[in-house]
């Protein structure tokens, strides 16, 4: 299990101490000084309220599961909580509990989950779904406002790969296997799935299925939606086990209404996944001069036939992080840097200031393809004015790729407020979009001297249109945090839906996009949401509260009072 | 429109005269003789029943759309009655209706189609969409079983390209563009869909979409549900109209909702499609030895890179066909075929009873890219012994592409039994399934020396599969066409679900195939169906008696009676 009160593995941290350069950048966009703040209350101080118990349920699903996949344990519970969500942290952090699960399930098997489907319909018990818990929209959180037992069903002991077909190049595998855990069974046979999120190292295939993931090579392989054949959902009213067919003209498409249905239509059990033999990586980092141009040449590979796996591009606060979170160069490495910066200076006229870093990724089945592609790519690349900065860089950037959560609580317990947002767009859409953005959340976050930090990317190219993630932080408003964060994601929405964006793009719904979804969807697309529900959980059993707006969607009775400010950290 | 009691353009049809071995070679496996029998029925001289017309919805529709847009003509009425399925033309030959719709509606915009389903919603009127006619499922067939008004709305008026962005290569379209209107708009941008279905010319995005349509370009670009971006969808309960970007990951995907949603949850009227630039196209012909190892080239095909976009391999009877539609040979075109059949027996030690015909198309932005692929097309194809035979017969397959259907009715008119199933499987599952079809087909169809036609090409392949369609052909038995008709369906379905193939992999499901949605489906797919259905459309009023299984689904219920021989030939 992560950390309760932060990201990831809990023997691991950002490490401030091999990066010198790193919190000087923090504190000149933000105003932050480097020093540990409250609240802080250790987990294992946390008093967990008791669980509410119906007898009835647990003995039912004691006897269909066995004791061992049953517990109540108050630490259990309580990693089961939450997910990772600024807010979650926020609460996490303060020791404050919301709805803490009755009862964590571990069930090992299709048939058990259909065992606790019964009993929690005989006994009305809400029924959350949790894989890894990575999940930053509070689609893991049991509903508070239900009465009722709460039990969280964790997949995590349903990981196996069932059968790799290398003909048909797909693969079965139980719902519950975290990112290495899926790629280490299948590398064992030359085979990946192909599909690396940031949260990958923490996050299963039925969460990535139910939250319409994307990761880092979905220009190649698609975002998690492309890669799924068929899968299996466990609902209130029986199990749908879609036909295992490449493509079908059989009526709306059933597996494109489980993936994403983030727990509310049932339990994803099992999914047949593409995958394709295991090839020969490459990421190269590259610069490029100012991120609308990033935006055209993103474009242009898009349009010229999808050459890189991952083509990912950082505007240039992004891009300034980065390189403000590299060690100190000394000697002859810091000599051929400032050479190289003054090359791009002067010979190449680059714009320092509105520099952007490339990340272009390839996987090949062989050496000479990937030199063909490498070399159509970066020929399209001089074309933007970029500089290939070769495959060191990109190497780093592909080690270190999974740390940047981690940074994120370093930030937060000095007093930090960081969250992310990302959406998709059209190409036409794409320059304004983010101009727009970024022009007003730097108005919002400014603080007198400190602009704030609005870093984006472009990630997962489509013909039509890519994804823009943005990551924004500003000094936290102690006693005010919830609502300095709920008004600054109400800012970036407003603006998304102004200029007919997705409000997102791979994070899903929850809890915390729910308001949104009627301007979004119309009355008929809810109607649409809602005719599913009530078709297999007509007793909305399933991950109560996300995703489907209730029939009295006021947009404030969804978002949380503020936070307290806890004890002062121990 | 199209012939009634026929394909396509009523001043055409296959003409035998040009094509001296053809009937030699149907005579060879069906045993019909080149003669015309009956029962063929002029369609003017068929008696249409009087509409049933609700004065308050007649007034209400008239009044919204202006009486040019409401037709109670008798013979528009008539030719608006049925599809073009084996079914459709053995009523239609025999002259022979069904239920034909009471009034055909014209609406010229989405605010018309909206009236016309709240006028529907006032009067329980039934709703039956309709685009060009082709569907062969029985999807634009009004409900028989229902009683009160039906109309049928043809969305022929609303068939203007509205806006092309040349940034995001993105197409905005009315749902009514038949299939050469809609690519002569692209092209005179320097753009095209790429969607080119065998019945292109006659059908409509709108049904495309609604049939989750495939065309004969979807390596490269996809089915329709590939291609769509956005759509927007006129229910009884309000208009869905989805959000227009790339990608997003706000719950179940509710463009795939809409799209193979055959008028059963209302009427697609716009969608804003992705298009590419109109590049160089070439078709080559070659022959493969071997049905089987032509399903392994096409999967090498696949998997080593999107290469052709189009790959079409036919099996040895279809590819018999092929060849026998040719005009005859003569001087040195004679001399250099038999020639080259000696070389191919001789030096290629070709099996030439077990040959197969296959199509490579390419669409590239240059020549050089054209060059490379076909080059590196041609050297995948070697590997198996295949034979390029230059873009000569590629261009003749592609300039008789859409010739196919009217030979159906030249065999229908002498005597024969046509149809098609398509499917879809994992490349481990087509070469049994396609064997086991074969066997069980031939076995059936035989009669004495005449083995019946049991044609087959692998088309549309995707990473882990193909579609395969079926053509298969007998003497009809007269005075038992139905039953014989659909004892063949069955066995094939049998055989589709007994190896866990796609019932349709582009012909959708109409009323043909709804008696197998609950096998296909099970339960609790087709509760989400419903589910769908309740949510917009709780009285059931759009394209009533498809897709979507009712409570009591009997078998034989949605089968209808045996056809009468009608009057004999005029």
């Amino acid at each position: 299990m992560m950390k309760f009160s932060g990201w990831g593995d809990p023997h691991k941290a950002y490490d401030l101490s091999t990066r010198p350069f790193l919190w000087d950048f923090v504190h000149s966009q933000l105003g932050l000084e480097n020093r540990l703040v409250g609240p802080t209350v250790r987990p294992e101080d946390i008093a967990v309220p008791a669980p509410r118990l119906e007898p009835a349920f647990l003995a039912a699903v004691t006897a269909a599961l066995g004791p061992a996949q049953v517990s109540a344990d108050p630490q259990v519970r309580m990693l089961h909580t939450y997910g990772k969500s600024y807010r979650d942290l926020l609460r996490a952090r303060a020791g404050q509990l919301a709805r803490v699960p009755d009862l964590v399930l571990f069930p090992r098997s299709r048939g058990e989950v259909e065992l606790i489907l019964a009993a929690a319909t005989a006994h009305r018990v809400q029924v959350v779904p949790f894989g890894g818990g990575t999940n930053i929209v509070g689609g893991v959180e049991p509903d508070p406002t239900r009465p009722g037992m709460a039990v969280t069903v964790s997949l995590r002991r349903m990981n196996r790969l069932l059968a790799l077909d290398p003909v048909a190049r797909t693969a079965r595998f139980e719902a519950g296997a975290l990112g290495p855990e899926l790629e280490a069974a299948l590398n064992a046979q030359g085979f990946s799935l192909g599909h690396f999120p940031d949260s990958f190292e923490f996050s299963t295939l039925g969460g990535w299925l139910a939250t319409r993931s994307a990761g880092m090579q979905s220009d190649a392989y698609g975002k998690i939606e492309d890669m799924v054949v068929s899968l299996t959902l466990c609902t209130p009213r029986g199990t749908l086990v879609t036909p295992n067919v490449p493509r079908s003209a059989t009526g709306p498409d059933l597996v494109q209404i489980a993936v994403g249905s983030e727990g509310t239509l049932g339990l994803i059990t099992e999914a047949v996944m593409r995958v394709h033999p295991l090839g020969r990586r490459e990421h190269r980092g590259l610069l490029v001069p100012g991120f609308a141009n990033g935006i055209a040449l993103a474009r242009a590979l898009a349009h010229r036939g999808a050459l890189p796996c991952t083509v990912r591009i950082s505007n240039p606060q992004e891009t300034a992080l980065s390189f403000a979170t590299k060690p100190r160069a000394s000697g002859p490495a810091a000599f051929f840097a400032a050479a190289f910066k003054a090359y791009l200076r002067r010979v190449k006229k680059f714009p320092l200031d509105d520099t952007c870093l490339m990340i272009a990724g390839f996987e090949t089945a062989s050496a000479a393809e990937l030199a063909a592609r490498r070399r159509a790519t970066l020929a399209i690349c001089r074309e933007f004015g970029a500089v290939d900065l070769g495959p060191g860089l990109g190497a780093k950037w592909f080690a270190g790729k999974y740390d940047y959560p981690y940074l994120r609580d370093t930030v937060m317990e000095r007093g930090g407020m960081v969250d992310v947002t990302e959406t998709a767009a059209t190409w036409d859409v794409l320059p304004a979009l983010y101009a727009d953005v970024k022009k007003i959340l730097h108005g919002h976050l400014r603080r007198g001297a400190f602009p704030g930090y609005v870093g984006c990317h472009l990630s997962h190219s489509y013909p039509d249109g890519a994804c823009l993630y943005f990551t924004f932080a500003a000094a936290r408003e102690d006693g005010n945090e919830l609502p300095q964060y709920l008004a600054t994601k109400r800012l970036i929405f407003e603006l998304l839906l102004k200029h007919g964006a997705a409000l997102t793009h791979h994070h899903a719904v929850g809890y915390e996009l729910l308001p949104w979804m009627p301007r979004l969807l119309g009355e008929t697309g809810v109607q649409l949401l809602r005719g599913l529900k009530q078709a297999v959980d007509p007793l909305n059993l399933c991950n109560p509260g996300k995703l489907i707006p209730g029939d009295t969607p006021a947009l404030d009775a969804y978002w949380p009072p503020p936070i307290v400010a806890g004890p002062p950290p121990s």
